[in-house]
């Protein structure tokens, strides 16, 4: 327990800044005590203690199994020795794809949001040698990649729509900042302080010409300005983002629209080009907002964000449709199958939600946290922790879509890091109080108040909360009720308040020491349509029940997928299973088959004659969507035809 | 008129060969009196006369317009300079891709054509003067292709995989035999002739291997052989469809996917990779099976016609889904907007069953031809025949689709080709008799008979026809019955005559001249489904009248194309508009449009909430499909959602 300003809180207000740069130990995942437009704080990692239930068990395989095993595969790839080869501790050629120095970064960031949330000493001495290894690999300049080495240092800063130099720094920054955030030790943080210093000296405006082909380091230089205090850091980000160099980079139209990078980021108006650049520069811009307000920012991001959620978000919260460039789609071109859907892009909807949330305190952009999360994002890592998605359509025809290893590894280690730094996500504070943002049986433990939630969440809609601070004392706990929970109430010392869906509920009082209520979000699985407008959803439903998107796998049914439909007059009945996937709760529906097989039916036919087609009943059974694909490979589809009334 | 074995007519039979190789006065787009394997024998070009109708105006722009400012583009793009420099009479770098020598070719084959329909000296004069650059450029080994000179000479047949060498050779013979069965002249011919001499001594099992990385020369080796009666050539296509040399040439499973080439033809069972590879190797298949009647080809054909027509085809007879590879999806993966469906892909499922339909006699390949050439052929060239679709979806957001020019500009010359040859594919004969296969106001002159046809298909479904033989005789005419003609008949004498749809109606009977009956296909506008496992046509219908698809296109309807819907329960009225695209019928149909418009809707909500979803009445107009983006390029769609009941 960290109990660094109580007597601010019972004073003053449950936000309670220390002086800046401030205390490693009270710094979350983004700092935004000093932030002049945030509208919530979130508290540290180190400050929730997830109990058991649904995230456990994966944060649990995520330390034991995914992390050792991930760097087991980082060394036997050579990824690490490419930092040894430079200090000459290893003869061996630089090997892997030109930004693979990110990937053991992340794998980094990661272990340190492990040790953010409790020390282990055998962890923390793993990481000091590898970062060993990479400060014996810096310049004395401070530039550091291990691909332009060699016969390669003349094309330092000459290739930058491809080169990845700074995406690579950006992810050493943040796996520096969580590491001192974790243990107060600088070491890492410096050695991304030096290549960025370098940056700082000599490229700008004024001279040489800077570009993030691959943004990534805006919301590290930012994140490193709050944990420094340096505005200079705050200012790079701002001359990356300010986009003023396409002409100097002779940088082509197309370049611009795949990179999200090398225009004005305040000149976008859609989401295009690859997913993961525009959702990492669109939490860079975000951050950037944080500090600086700057309403050209706020005007963009809000057209962006609505750009996505009504136009190219998958109802998992994945984004990025297509495989050819890992790109967005025109507006609704939503394919199922063959949804691109990059883990990566997914964790970036989160990771730019998060920041939108904690500017606006508004829920709907929780709400697209939640949808990622236990969605898009949790699919991504098998439940045993040992393979990963790269993709996560939302349809297949059983091709094997989880593997141990990609040559671009990107998505396993950002799986990672996420899983480790979870805590640092459910609670924020504000000057009126607190923020509670998810749920999860838990113990909040910061700046003299406790919180417990005890539930079964996301099985159970009920959340038990117990209120504790030091002493009794007056403030808010806004409590965020889900867009999806159409009937939900608190139950607090016997009367019910009613709380409306998509909205924060404000619960100001004195709270006492030991204070009770009960939050009842509704799980009544529900049917989803799709916009008509995305053509592969036409005519079709997707389950969901509470934060979860089920969808029908094919070991789960007696008929093959492609023939099954679902009775939009016939409900669903939920079953907990604690024989399958860990414990999960299952839908149970009385659809129906057709008689013939389609595949055995023509391509096209009048419609008088489809029409005809006969169909069986028969009980489908649906199961979560993040737990598809942990059997052996076979078809699978969240979006299922309606049975023809 | 030709009447060369009018004797033969009246004493054996319609179809009467003369000695082989033959007169090259006699022989069609593919010339089958010799083949062994062919149910059917097609005409000459120059046998049949299109009159007013449908195709003329087409027709007669691709002569006027089509083919003169093609070989204006191909000039001033550098593709002719491309052979100049090679005898020096240029001194330009060679341009444009490494296969595009094709594209000259390709349009010398159009030529050709029309010269088979009708003399024309000012053409003439012009191939002659091209045939003389082509002929300068040649080596005196016989070896003929553009790229692979200079410092490329070392690389000839060293990477097939990708060289386009002998693709280009097969479009070298196909001009040269169309240029011969034109006028007689044999120069063109001979060169394409000298350089598989050159093959046919080098290449082979025991010798250098050989692959056709892009199928199309075996389909050409087949005509040569039937050309020249040289079975050289039709050997050296059997070892190119063999597929032996993957291990010499160290091909990989993606590029053997990829090509359509590189193991056995007879080894396929799906069709994957690149479309027109593929669609040109089964022609190419199909030619080998005419002269060999080899079963294990017949298995491998009807079971990729089954896997095509089941299962990867466009109901514009387009075929090729993804623009990743240019190649074939997933069974049913069959997108509209993102539809690749090249114009070469559709003009290669038409050859492809040209041949198929030759070999079996089956009414069903027929139909696949009228499908592709009235729908997905037919729109890949404008109107005014100066732009071409190089895609050509079924359903736009409105970005511009037509070019006047493509640097891989494969489709113009090849859309020209098949316009110029048309009158080929309407009859045949066999011995029963004489084959209709298409139907067109014309009048066909062959070997002593004489049929012409009146009416104004496709507009109308009535043909009134009148047999002319020299003297009364006894023959079959078959009378292709479409399969969407569901109330077919014939009228002779007085007596209605039922025919059975998707089949040939077989007449035997006295002929005598002046004979005279008609035709009546039914041409009520029919509403078609495709197989529920397309995904983005679910929920919806396509409309079709006769042959003809149809579509919306935005400047003919009330309100935003994505928010209308077509009401299965109404009818469509057919109406003739002469003032619209040189005069088509167009259908009214009385629809519906979401009160308020999808893209103000959310992405996703509940289906009750869908539900809810209020429309008002709508006219709708429905035009042909191919005549699409002839006016401002506007949205369009193929397939409309159903209105809910």
């Amino acid at each position: 327990m960290i109990k660094l300003t109580a007597l601010a809180l019972l004073s003053l207000s449950l936000f309670a800044a220390d002086n800046w740069p401030g205390n490693w130990k009270a710094q979350g995942i983004i700092y935004l005590d000093h932030s002049p437009n945030a509208a919530m704080h979130p508290v540290p990692v180190r400050a929730v203690k997830l109990g058991d239930g649904f995230w456990q068990p994966r944060r649990r395989v995520n330390v034991e199994r995914s992390i050792p095993t991930m760097l087991e595969l980082l060394e036997a790839h050579g990824i690490v020795d490419n930092f040894r080869r430079l200090s000459n501790k290893k003869d061996a050629p630089r090997t892997g794809p030109l930004y693979t120095d990110s990937d053991l970064y992340k794998w980094m960031e990661a272990v340190a949001f492990v040790l953010q949330e409790g020390d282990s000493p055998k962890l923390r001495a793993t990481l000091d040698a590898l970062i060993a290894d990479v400060a014996a690999a810096q310049e004395p300049s401070g530039y550091l990649n291990t691909n332009y080495t060699g016969d390669k240092v003349a094309l330092r800063f000459t290739e930058m729509y491809r080169s990845h130099e700074l995406y690579c720094l950006g992810h050493l920054l943040q796996a520096g900042i969580a590491y001192y955030r974790a243990t107060g030790n600088r070491k890492l943080l410096d050695i991304g302080i030096r290549f960025v210093d370098y940056l700082v000296a000599d490229f700008g405006p004024t001279k040489r010409p800077l570009l993030t082909g691959h943004p990534e380091l805006e919301m590290a230089l930012v994140e490193l300005y709050r944990t420094t205090g340096n505005r200079a850091y705050l200012n790079l980000a701002g001359y990356l983002l300010s986009g003023v160099e396409s002409e100097r980079l002779h940088l082509k139209p197309s370049q611009v629209s795949y990179m999200f990078s090398g225009v004005p980021f305040t000149s976008r108006t859609t989401f295009e080009g690859h997913a993961v650049r525009a959702m990492y520069a669109s939490s860079g811009a975000t951050d950037y907002f944080l500090e600086t307000g700057d309403p050209l920012y706020r005007k963009t991001l809000d057209t962006l964000w609505s750009d996505l959620t009504n136009r190219k978000m998958y109802i998992t919260g994945g984004v990025g449709s297509r495989s050819d460039g890992e790109a967005f789609g025109d507006p609704y071109e939503l394919p199922n199958s063959q949804a691109y859907t990059e883990s990566c892009a997914a964790i970036g909807n989160m990771l730019w939600n998060f920041r939108m949330l904690a500017a606006s305190g508004e829920s709907r952009f929780a709400d697209v946290m939640e949808r990622a999360l236990y969605n898009g994002i949790n699919s991504g890592m098998s439940l045993d922790g040992t393979l990963y998605c790269y993709r996560n359509p939302l349809a297949s025809d059983g091709e094997k879509i989880r593997n141990q290893w990609y040559d671009t590894t990107c998505c396993p280690p950002n799986l990672e890091r996420v899983i480790a730094s979870l805590p640092g996500y459910f609670y924020a504070t504000s000057k009126e109080g607190l923020y509670v943002n998810f749920y999860h049986d838990s113990v909040l433990d910061w700046q003299g108040l406790k919180v417990t939630q005890k539930t079964n969440y996301p099985w159970s809609g009920d959340v038990e909360f117990t209120v504790m601070p030091e002493s009794a004392r007056e403030f808010t706990l806004f409590l965020r009720i889900p867009a999806w929970s159409r009937n939900s109430s608190v139950l607090l010392n016997g009367t019910a308040i009613p709380a409306q869906p998509g909205q924060y509920l404000a619960l100001r009082r004195t709270w006492n020491p030991g204070d009770k209520f009960i939050l009842r979000l509704d799980m009544t699985p529900r049917l989803i349509a799709a916009n008509p407008r995305i053509s592969e959803d036409n005519g079709k439903a997707a389950v969901q029940r509470g934060p979860l998107v089920y969808c029908l796998e094919q070991p789960d049914q007696s008929a093959k997928i492609p023939d099954l439909s679902l009775n939009p007059r016939t409900d669903f009945a939920s079953e907990f299973r604690g024989d399958l996937f860990g414990g999960v709760v299952i839908l149970k529906h009385a659809g129906a088959a057709y008689r013939q097989p389609l595949d055995q039916e023509p391509l096209y036919q009048t419609l008088d004659q489809a029409n005809r087609r006969k169909t069986n009943p028969v009980s489908l059974t649906f199961i979560p969507y993040y737990a598809w694909a942990n059997r052996l490979p076979s078809p699978m589809e969240v979006w299922v035809p309606l049975t023809e009334p």
